[in-house]
């Protein structure tokens, strides 16, 4: 281990956003930075997923349009094929555009590219869930106007986004013509492959099969040509123009349009309210597709537009009261964490029955498929705030079982294996060494389910879900691993969580994961021996599993006294960290994984989350120890790494360290630390920053239901509050430099600990309990260049123009690349 | 481990082919197995191949004339693409096809599926070199023929084939007409993939820049799309015929003809000699090549037929006198074992610059790829009987080093790294567990450099090329591997022989391996220290490659008192090899490669090859010890290990299983036990029929130019004689039941050892030595269901129908199911 340099400076950074408490707001427009801005800017509500595009359409980073699990089917190729290699991958597909405005000033489009900007804003708001832009242009020929759009994807009513779009002439009286339209297979940039077939797959993927227009309504039925699910758009309007405003609507192949005539005159804006609806199906017939979206509308049409701002507003009122972390001394650290809130939120909230995917419906990256992110990074807040959306994310995991039995059938296993990366449930990835190998998915499924239960003792979920899924990932563990001579339960050549180590013996965060599963799955089975019998659970089994979980293998150093990461590992040759400059990472795109694997160097906590969610497994020292042995060898190139870290650094007590590194995972997105915003959010990371204050500073841990914190604020932080739902109680915590405050805001009263201490909570009744010090000694040095800083892992400045889109958004082709 | 159930019994098998020492002759035709008997058929000079198809051209198996080194690219498709994936491949392509002659019988095409076949046999003949064939056929319209032809690839004259074709009709005055013709892009049965790039790059890969016809000749030039390699084709004729028979030639586009119309009666034989010539370069102009081929026909045509078949016989003579094997008591087995050592000589005699590709110039089996294949199985018999064309296989590396210097810099190593598979030198690869990472190809490279130098004491190639082949790669394992906290060296993360394991620490076979490649590497910058610091080589670097071969890691499991073919294996989960059916072998064809890699299965001798080429490490015990641990875990799924199992079961002792391994080994073929030899023969097993039969019963070992021999009879056999070639000697060993005979039939005297005691060997003086008892116990029965039968390794009988091409041939999508 080198010796740790002087401490890296801090680069001072420009944020591309203004820094506030409740809104991101942009002020100008990089047309440079579109796409990030897209992502950035995204409405979705789990459901439908809207990128920040110009109202206009044009120009554009990455037009995107998104249905949650609405997907293109597209062959996946191999130079030397093998058994079992899915040959079918799946991929989000841009689906008809409903939120594309047109304007015509006399005759002149409104494009941002031509003529004069002279003002333009746009703002998310939080609370209200909207995105507003202000626009003040003169055309070419001279003329003014001044354009204001509100935009929103409705919590409430899951079907519908709807947008208010106002154009008020600066200039005297002014023709204005507005065209409204639905467009399907729109042109995409940078959709090119090598091969093909998946151009051709994905360059036109929606067949028309019913389009129609009457008044100010326009409605389209399209089919995918693979995988033969069936979409549904349509949209409504409402106009308030001056006198002799018109409107007319019409409809051909791939196109509704609205389009509105009138003769502008200054101070009185012409404005138009569109609602659009969604939906789509594998099952339901064309007509009863287009009967639920134009039902859709007619709703909307009668909730209103301010019905349905207050209702969006009311909605995230609830989401705020339960889930806010407010943190005090760093204005935009706590926008970040609220921006990382909200867009989990909007990930998860109405997925219902379809998976939350890495990247939300913000962009096509990873090609819209859904991850273990899902279950360890974005549920724990889900779970903690908003239950019913956990529940439905496990629930869509639990309608994927058949597949996942296949699966295990077709790898020679038993129970269930879930894949590394799907949309409906099918395997996708193409490369196994870090797909199909990541065989901890199914424990990471199983950790989420127990937590869920914990936290919210669903007992109708945990009989009718809960169980199988702990069942059948129990059953596959059970078959992965085996005794050795000595009778230790060994789990051999699989990938654990860091992608740059794979196929290893026994790795620690996968085994004391599976020992998790097992455990737990047997004390399901003896709480419903009936339901259990009815899976084929009997005693026997049972036993089998309790019996590999006491004697799963976890591997130690004894030399070094630290766990290692996997069998062998610290003896492996370490990184020479020194020897590489900064501009070669990420390592993935510079080194050959051959390399990377055989070598001590860690693309994302492993060993670290390890530490954290199988907390109870390790004592404090032991935990510093290893902390100090990884920290100097991880080198973030994965964006689901520095929110862990953050955790862990904190629970350690080298609290500057993970302050950066909470932050880093926080402003992933905001400041494009990664430099691929643009091809949409990384809700891990993002869902993370909540992780990273909850459990990092705040301190907060639930193994088995029962809640310890132990908080403690870095410097630069003079306050932290949060909040839980915990088994239908509401808990506060309220945390200060030097003391902490607990309040149960409503509920049975509960015992949890505080540095240890075990203190009643009942309502009524703030705790106020002092932090004790903490002295670990010299933090860690991260590897050379790789310091968390508000640039970003590599240190690069956010403001350096984006790569072109083709080659940073890993679409269409699949997302090996994956940070 | 399970015991050894009741022995299975040996199947009684129906050759193919007659049993003869000295031909291998078909009676009758198969048109079902057409396609294997094309590849059993084939004639080659290593320069020039062409299966064994009908001379009428229809009905074929898989149409195939080859050049040695002439290639195509073509895409290599990931469905996850990664950082150093080699993105282009390459892939034999079927030439020019000039060995057609079409029959028509009074304008009936001669197509052995129509009209009657009377009689039809071809007779691969080892000593003359030649195919001939001879049928009697009548057609729909009544009138038969009796068709004669002999077929000669030329060793004498390497750029030339010939053939002899006699027609006879049978039934008074017959109007015939022959078509002797020279086709380009063929069309090819199965020849589709997935992948249309694929399909479309090698359906017409040839593109036509000359042709031309006159009197008796044809000559054509053409070029490849992608790789730009230029081939030309000519072909000349004489003719024999009766009165009034005429001639012509004409050309166009991938077509030169010449044809013979004639009169023919019965006894009055029609005869027409053709000859062939064929050329390519990458460098040399169109013209050039078309008069270097024009140029190879004169000479062959001054030759004459005759000659050309005197100096075919005499070249073969001596390979003969050089490096036939003669077996006693087992006719089946001396024939197998000459069609073996024939075969290899075929693919390795004049290819001159080449690499001897797995298939040979037999098929397009592995895209026509070379492997290590050719150093560790092809080249000892080359080394020991033809010397020149070893050197030149390895001068062939050695060109290819700059493609391997720039492999090694991306990979992130020194010095050079060697492709896995290629054509050209470039790593053509698309899996990398089972390609880049089996690094070992580089020590192979070393360790047949380093035996032809111990055999051969060639000082101006060692000067020359050796001396680079072995300091480069020395570098490469000196970068490869690190020392770990306590001194020892270890190799991390690669793969060994055994394409079951993969990506593991310290495979036993590569450390040891490359240890002998570190040892010699410093032995011979010792003695070219100018050459040495020409290629930069300081005694610093010589001095660390001693180190790091002294501290080589080599694993040990000291519960067991076995070697660990890589560290951790023994740990592993043993295969349910009790639960597998027979049907489900090849196991890659029917488990996932992540299920094969973490458990106890074998696919190809790995450490049991370590103990034959690294010998000198181990003692007799362990290597009995070890044997009898893996041998019941090794599937010979692979055609690269009966022969090494052959060997070392012979070493420690158990004879009859020794002979069940050669017998399989050497019998591969001829009696199709892979099922897929239609795609080409298997070079490494027919040249390890030689090694089983010298290094195994023959009992010979070079280390370091120190000849030992320790040889011993199965029951079966009642001789073993063979010859080596060594350093200018010649040297005769006759092995009988009891005794052996050692002679020098030529040379300066030299001392070696007779199981263990020291002989000298002297001109026309035999030495005869007793031969040991031996009692090392019951054999280690091999896997259930895969013990070695003449019926090969999984039992089934060969005269069931083949798979259909497509599927069996692996072209042209790469080949990943190696076997």
């Amino acid at each position: 281990m080198s010796p740790a340099g002087p401490r890296e400076r801090k680069r001072p950074i420009e944020h591309a956003f203004d820094v506030d408490e409740w809104t991101v707001r942009e002020r100008g427009l990089s047309l440079e930075h579109l796409a990030r801005s897209e992502s950035v800017f995204a409405l979705s509500n789990g459901h439908i997923g809207l990128r920040g595009n110009l109202d206009e359409g044009e120009p554009a980073g990455l037009p995107g349009t998104y249905l949650g699990g609405f997907y293109e089917k597209r062959p996946l190729p191999y130079a030397e094929p093998g058994y079992g290699f899915p040959e079918a991958g799946q991929t989000v597909i841009n689906a008809t555009n409903g939120k594309l405005i047109r304007l015509l000033v006399i005759d002149e489009p409104f494009d941002v590219r031509y003529g004069e900007l002279h003002e333009h804003e746009r703002v998310l708001d939080m609370r209200a869930g909207t995105l507003t832009r202000e626009v003040v242009w003169t055309s070419r020929t001279g003329r003014a106007v001044r354009v204001r759009s509100v935009r929103m994807v409705s919590f409430a009513q899951r079907a519908v986004a709807a947008i208010s779009f106002e154009v008020e002439p600066l200039d005297g009286h002014t023709r204005l013509v507005l065209q409204s339209e639905l467009v399907a297979n729109e042109a995409l940039p940078g959709a090119k492959s090598d091969d093909p077939r998946v151009s051709a797959a994905l360059a036109h993927p929606l067949v028309c099969k019913h389009t129609s227009a009457h008044e100010l309504r326009a409605s389209m039925v399209h089919v995918t040509n693979e995988s033969k699910l069936w979409m549904a758009a349509a949209m409504d309007h409402e106009i308030d123009g001056p006198p002799g405003t018109e409107a007319s609507s019409e409809c051909e192949e791939d196109l509704g349009r609205v389009t509105i005539t009138a003769d502008g005159a200054p101070v009185e804006p012409i404005r138009l309210t569109k609602f659009i609806a969604y939906g789509w199906s594998s099952r339901r017939s064309p007509p009863a597709l287009r009967d639920q979206v134009e039902g859709a509308l007619a709703e909307a049409r009668s909730t209103g537009w301010d019905g349905m701002l207050a209702l969006q507003r009311s909605y995230l009122d609830e989401v705020w009261e339960r889930a806010d972390v407010e943190i005090g001394g760093d204005t935009s650290l706590q926008q970040a964490v609220r921006f990382g809130i909200f867009h989990t939120v909007q990930a998860g909230a109405r997925a219902e029955g379809r998976g939350i995917p890495a990247k939300g419906l913000t962009g096509s990256g990873y090609d819209g498929h859904a991850f273990w992110d899902s279950e360890i990074f974005a549920l724990p807040l889900l779970t903690y705030s908003t239950p019913d959306a956990a529940a439905a994310a496990l629930r869509w995991r639990h309608t994927t079982l058949p597949k996942a039995r296949e699966r295990a059938q077709q790898l020679n296993l038993r129970g269930a294996a879930f894949p590394w990366r799907t949309i409906r449930g099918e395997e996708c990835s193409g490369y196994w060494p870090a797909g199909t190998a990541a065989f901890h998915v199914n424990a990471d499924v199983a950790y989420a389910t127990i937590q869920y239960l914990a936290a919210c003792d669903d007992e109708a979920f945990e009989r009718k879900f809960g169980l199988e899924l702990l069942v059948e990932t129990a059953r596959l563990w059970r078959s992965l691993g085996h005794h050795d001579a000595e009778g230790h339960f060994r789990i051999d050549g699989v990938t654990g969580p860091d992608e740059y180590t794979a196929i290893v013996d026994n790795n620690v965060y996968t085994n004391l994961m599976a020992q998790l599963n097992l455990r737990e799955a047997c004390k399901l089975v003896e709480r419903h021996p009936q339901r259990a019998e009815e899976l084929g659970v009997d005693p026997e089994e049972a036993a089998s599993w309790r019996d590999a979980a006491e004697a799963m293998v976890v591997p130690y150093d004894e030399a070094l006294q630290v766990h290692s990461q996997p069998e062998g590992f610290t003896s492996h040759q370490r990184w020479d960290f020194e020897g590489t400059p900064v501009d070669k990472y990420p390592l993935l795109l510079n080194y050959p994984y051959f390399d990377l694997y055989r070598k001590q160097v860690v693309k994302q906590a492993d060993l670290v989350l390890a530490m954290h969610l199988r907390g109870d497994y390790f004592d404090l020292e032991q935990k510093r120890r290893n902390f100090v042995y990884y920290e100097p060898l991880t080198v973030r190139d994965s964006s689901l790494s520095a929110c862990t870290q953050a955790v862990m650094a904190a629970e350690v007590g080298f609290m500057d360290l993970a302050y950066d590194h909470f932050t880093e995972a926080a402003r992933v997105d905001l400041d494009d630390l990664f430099h691929n915003t643009n091809a949409g959010l990384h809700i891990a990371s993002l869902a993370g920053a909540w992780m990273a204050a909850v459990a990092g500073f705040g301190g907060f841990r639930d193994f088995g239901g029962e809640l310890s914190f132990a908080p403690r604020l870095p410097e630069a932080l003079s306050r932290l509050a949060y909040r839980l739902f915990f088994r239908g109680r509401r808990i506060s915590i309220d945390v200060g430099p030097r003391h902490a405050v607990y309040s149960l805001l409503d509920g049975e009263p509960l015992d949890v600990t505080h540095h240890g201490e075990t203190i009643t909570l009942a309502e009524h009744s703030p705790v106020t309990r002092p932090i004790p010090e903490t002295h670990p000694g010299e933090a860690p040095p991260p590897p050379p260049g790789r310091r968390p800083s508000p640039a970003g892992p590599d240190g690069r400045p956010t403001t350096e123009a984006e790569h072109p889109l083709s080659s940073t958004v890993d679409h269409p082709v699949p997302g090996a690349f994956r940070r």
